[in-house]
């Protein structure tokens, strides 16, 4: 019987919670579980990526044994290279894992760093933590879940996760281990919640592999083009493998499609005949029934190779009526509208498009309901906290915990910077510590909290007007015109009708003040109430205002 | 025989095509099919929405014989006060739909207009024009499909429908009568392809209904809060017709809400004993078990009662842990995330919520794949133009009419503002008239190619930098200190060096020009370049530069 407590800290993510950084200490020993990032909504203008606040783990860094990472995925490892530009961490994961984030770690040739490779049914010691890796299946390959024993018990953590019967390296989640592990007696589970809304089974990777299969097999004449998450490394093994079936080359366009298929091919992740990849510059001389590119571009990203090409502004490749554009990809929530205007825009152009709501050609890499259901009922744990959600599926993951008998004052939800104990019979959350994302933009990396993106907001919704005058505060008089420039607020053809009554506002409005030994700041509050008003009444719209007011 | 032809021209709609607003002209003769708007999306920064394009209407005026409206939704009927602003033109619609218009039009007291209800099977004649009103089901109820005959032929617009062999109000789609008109012949059928990618049937109106009753019966003891349409007036009828069964009172709240109810009920389209209403405000006092609130913001539409609930700041009503709160709606294409953002924040308020991921508590008033072939069926048109979809539910639609043994030559894809002649043997692109979208934004109506939006964007990704100065260009010299401001650009713990090295630069830039004698759009240019390349080596962006360059 141990009294001391297990401390998990819930460090990262936006919108989802329990994702990118999470923290187990134990005493005066810390392992981190990945270092993740997340790409940003309509809410945050601007910005690039946001990632994990790591304030917790600076101040605790004595602590620190090591970074384990379970897949390979950007919401996994993308915050990789800020954590070790400012800690010295030994990081673990699969070998194609530590490969892309070396690859990563390219931009930062500075930074050195240890990282060690482990297989599935690997035992790492650190101190008070012994830390299994376990197989499991997802949309990437080499994803490992951990069962981490500690002095307080068993704590399963499942990654992110499906169960997929048929895999494609013929390696399936290690579900007698996890049995094996669960009969032994697990303390706490910690389980990925993305699918926990959807009934029934994921589909398998296979029959998306026999999907494509038979729409590439009956276009025998087209030139097929097929976008795909680059990371996926399954999906692209199936669809070489349908290449070579076909008789077809192989061309990669995209920089991260280019960089994993590189980065997999030498690891041997990915296998396939060398010879048979052509330069993508040589397509359009090929003949169209023996070409199959591969690009990135799934998710309608403005910049990527697909959405180039859509727009016509691709130099390598243009569409034509012959092309068969497979999007072997769903829409990630957001990206809807980009994903359909790139088919909008393909279609056009007289090529024919398949996506995933006319045929089976993508399957989710999380598990549903039923699959779920297969984990807690192997793991069987004491204490159970759903992670890697909106609460909407936290909370749904509860429940579903609670039909398989699991008592409900067992499960904790989770919130980003909550701090949780876990002991011998209980589980509490006991505070929170620092945790507001952070959001990098452009170089630098600012807090949530900034004026920046509210200043951004404000402009796009309502635009900016800015006004300049030159005072002589001794003669008490305005010097020459008034100066107003308005953006995002008038329209041309009212452009200078608006300009005219606006001075004549600004003018009014400083009649109202004595000039005569005035402070700039004085005049300015009055100037900027009235020439709000002054807009608000004209267009409805209150823009953000800028005074100027300079001395003689 | 006859060698004139019918003339069809696509005025409405943005994203979706063939929907809002379409013309049919024959000879002198103009019949209008609805007058819609559209709510934008985040490409359109501000704009509050956006209606049809009406130059051809007014430069046609004198052809015009009426408006006929399909139904009372705002795609279908929201532009209409702007059509009646400018145009004289007697409408045509059900008694629901014009009671809609009627209640819109308050707002515009000035404005008169003659409205004449019809049935469905009533025959309209105008001019050269015969045209039939059909039963169809919907989401909404009093809504036709239009049979209009020409001589150039029987024209169907099939409207907004789908197929439910168990409707609320005991009447169908019409399907015989559609049988008919296609037994005696249909030059085109205009038929909406909003799910032309869903296989298979929508579900039944009742089958929601039921779902909800299981519910609602289910949860005896909690409070239960709806969320729905108020457009749909049969969704409304059903779960009243519950709350009735479990003995609880209905308050409604939400301005459509309560609008809506109010006029269906004065029709009788809605049908509930008044007695059992009970008033928002009263909501609070009574037992948990007795009462059903109906409210909007099924959307998460940010102003809406529902949102507000969730955010803790609805007056009346305060979300606790016995509230059951049922969204029986499906998010709209673009506003999954404001959807999600109000169930999470239901969730953390200790409410139970249930929506369309979790139970079968909505159905789509769109007709599904197997629907379309029946309306293709009946019909049996000779030429065939889908309508009311993004491009690729065109593509798809033309694809499903072919697999029906349609002709492709026959079946052609509209764009906005296209032109489109039908003959007795032929149908042909003619050219294209303006239609570009027209914007509503705040009080005025500007135009889609304005800078406006272009501004908005540009400063709400990278924000806006202001730079004053002011020159003596007689002495050739710099007056007192540049002055420099940002919006959106710099995080505030960075501005006060940024600032200083901003003026640096600046006046850098200036010692590059002599300045005597200088104008000054001359330096601004040369200023504008340097500053942005300040800014961009700084922060990797590229923020909107004004320059303001005065002459003392």
């Amino acid at each position: 019987m141990n009294n001391n407590k297990l401390k998990i800290t819930f460090l990262g993510g936006v919108g989802e919670i329990g994702k990118n950084m999470t923290c187990l200490e134990y005493n005066n020993e810390i392992v981190i579980v990945d270092a993740g990032l997340t790409f940003p909504d309509d809410e945050l203008p601007g910005v690039d990526i946001v990632i994990p606040d790591m304030t917790y783990l600076i101040e605790n860094k004595a602590k620190i044994k090591a970074l384990l990472l379970t897949h390979g995925h950007e919401d996994h490892i993308g915050a990789v290279p800020f954590l070790l530009q400012q800690l010295q961490v030994p990081i673990y994961g699969s070998r194609l894992t530590l490969a892309l984030v070396e690859n990563k770690m390219k931009e930062y040739p500075k930074v050195k760093y240890k990282a060690i490779a482990v297989k599935p049914k690997n035992v790492l010691k650190l101190g008070s933590f012994s830390i299994e890796f376990i197989k499991v299946s997802h949309s990437i390959a080499g994803s490992l879940a951990l069962s981490i024993t500690t002095p307080v018990g068993t704590v399963v953590h499942t990654g992110d996760f499906k169960v997929d019967y048929e895999p494609i390296d013929g390696e399936m989640t290690d579900l007698p281990r996890l049995g094996e592990i669960g009969k032994k007696g697990v303390q706490l589970l910690l389980c990925e919640s993305t699918n926990v809304c959807r009934k029934g089974y994921s589909m398998s990777e296979k029959s998306v592999g026999r999907a494509l299969d038979e729409i590439i097999k009956n276009h025998a004449n087209n030139r097929i083009i097929v976008a795909t998450f680059a990371s996926n490394i399954h999906r692209m093994q199936q669809i070489m493998d349908i290449a070579e079936k076909y008789k077809r080359k192989i061309a990669f366009t995209g920089r991260s499609m280019i960089n994993v298929s590189e980065v997999a091919l030498k690891l041997g992740e990915l296998k396939f005949n060398r010879e048979n990849i052509v330069d993508i510059e040589k397509v359009d001389k090929m003949d169209d029934k023996e070409i199959l590119i591969m690009t990135t571009g799934s998710q309608g990203e403005p910049m990527s190779a697909l959405t180039r090409m859509a727009a016509g502004e691709f130099k390598s490749l243009k569409i034509r009526e012959n092309d068969l554009i497979i999007l072997s990809a769903s829409p990630i929530p957001g990206n809807e509208k980009n994903v359909y205007n790139v088919i909008n825009a393909l279609y056009k152009l007289g090529a024919d498009v398949i996506y995933d709501e006319l045929a089976d050609v993508h399957t989710s890499g999380h598990a549903c309901q039923e699959e779920l259901k297969l984990m807690h009922s192997l793991v069987r744990p004491k204490f159970f906290i759903p992670i890697h959600g909106e609460y909407r599926h936290l909370k749904t993951h509860k429940e579903l915990a609670m039909t398989l008998g699991m008592d409900g004052r067992n499960v904790l939800l989770p919130s980003i910077g909550m701090q949780v104990e876990l002991g011998n019979n209980s589980i509490k959350e006991v505070g929170f510590v620092k945790a507001g994302q952070r959001l990098v933009d452009g170089m630098g990396i600012g807090d949530m909290d900034s004026n920046v993106l509210r200043e951004r907001k404000q402009l796009s919704e309502d635009g900016i007007c800015v006004v300049c005058v030159n005072i002589n505060n001794i003669a008490g008089e305005v010097v020459g015109e008034p100066f107003i420039i308005t953006r995002g607020v008038v329209y041309a053809d009212e452009q200078e009708s608006f300009v005219q009554d606006a001075k004549a506002c600004i003018i009014a409005s400083l009649k109202e003040s004595d000039l005569r030994g005035v402070e700039p700041s004085m005049i300015r509050a009055s100037l900027r109430r009235n020439i709000s008003n002054f807009i608000f009444k004209r267009t409805k719209r209150r823009p953000m205002i800028l005074t100027i007011v300079t001395l003689e």
